[in-house]
């Protein structure tokens, strides 16, 4: 492997042990001597990457903001199905968060007293759903007693809440929540086709 | 005030004092100094009603499964509106959670890395939804293509991503979120009593 690519995986590995580390003990009572450990690199090397716990912390969030960038594409305009896209993005990052430690203390951070920077991954997702629903009702495929920004809270606090609730107990699946919410949710969304009278 | 009285009023001063440093600083990073000084007591009539930080954690618990034995209290079985009184008490509840730090603290400890007991209170609230759910249905309340298991889940889910939402962001009223959470879900839910085709 070259030096650079070596580089490369070993930063990996150091934001990926701070983010279990973090999710571990708090990012307060996380040391750089577990995150060097828990990576498998010296401490010399965790200082060649990282001057500091801030900037682990730092990096953790831009990785989980670089993963989500990947989840919520933006929705064209023309697309053929955007509440479709709604769920199926709901889900997977549900699912990728259940998965991805990185993902998740990057979103988790804002809810760690000792960590005060504002990541704010829930108002860039909050956002995206915002969009996705504008492209949905230009479709004519939102009811028209529904308020969009009824359904943007909705859908945050919804995954918001599955993944707290995953989090604090395992028989509670954050995958199940989404599912459940979206089966309760989109028959009141969509327009009914068939009762609009029209033939 | 008698000598009692006196005492119990310290006691929940430190409880609440407590809570407001957990909240700032997690539980990990949070002194005893910092809770007497926050109390207005000294550190020795800290001692003298708690061992540990530990035990203070376990009085924040405990006072905020208190409270929200208040909030639920059992819906009986000939309730007249179960579902009103589910929709009243998620209100009741979001809001007790955005002014009492003590019962805020209590629900979020669990997702606090630095504090490992499971109070659990969110399974406290997930019952008392399925068990007003299960009066609704019942009284044939409920629509029939509606699980309750799943009205569980989202309910839950919502009042908990309410919550963290609104610690995260101000401009994010989490009785608002609440509000609009039902405003989408209530006509999904309840029975539509002129369309069964009875007279």
């Amino acid at each position: 492997m070259a030096k650079q690519d070596r580089a490369v995986r070993t930063r990996e590995q150091l934001i990926r042990s701070a983010a279990e580390a973090f999710a571990r003990s708090g990012f307060g009572l996380s040391s750089l001597s577990d995150i060097s450990t828990g990576a498998g690199v010296s401490s010399g090397a965790l200082h060649f990457h990282f001057s500091s716990k801030r900037e682990l912390g730092e990096a953790v969030e831009s990785a989980a903001a670089e993963t989500l960038r990947g989840i919520i594409a933006p929705c064209p305009p023309g697309h053929p199905d955007p509440l479709r896209l709604l769920v199926d993005t709901s889900h997977l990052l549900s699912q990728r968060l259940t998965q991805d430690v990185v993902l998740r203390v990057g979103f988790g951070l804002g809810n760690d007293a000792t960590w005060q920077e504002d990541a704010k991954l829930w108002l860039k997702w909050r956002s995206w759903v915002g969009a996705t629903l504008v492209v949905a009702g230009e479709r004519g495929d939102l009811a028209a007693d529904v308020l969009p920004d009824a359904v943007v809270s909705a859908v945050t606090a919804a995954v918001v809440g599955s993944e707290i609730l995953g989090r604090a107990d395992a028989e509670w699946s954050s995958c199940r929540a989404v599912a459940q919410f979206w089966s309760l949710m989109l028959p009141r969304l969509a327009v009914r086709r068939g009762e609009t009278g029209l033939p």
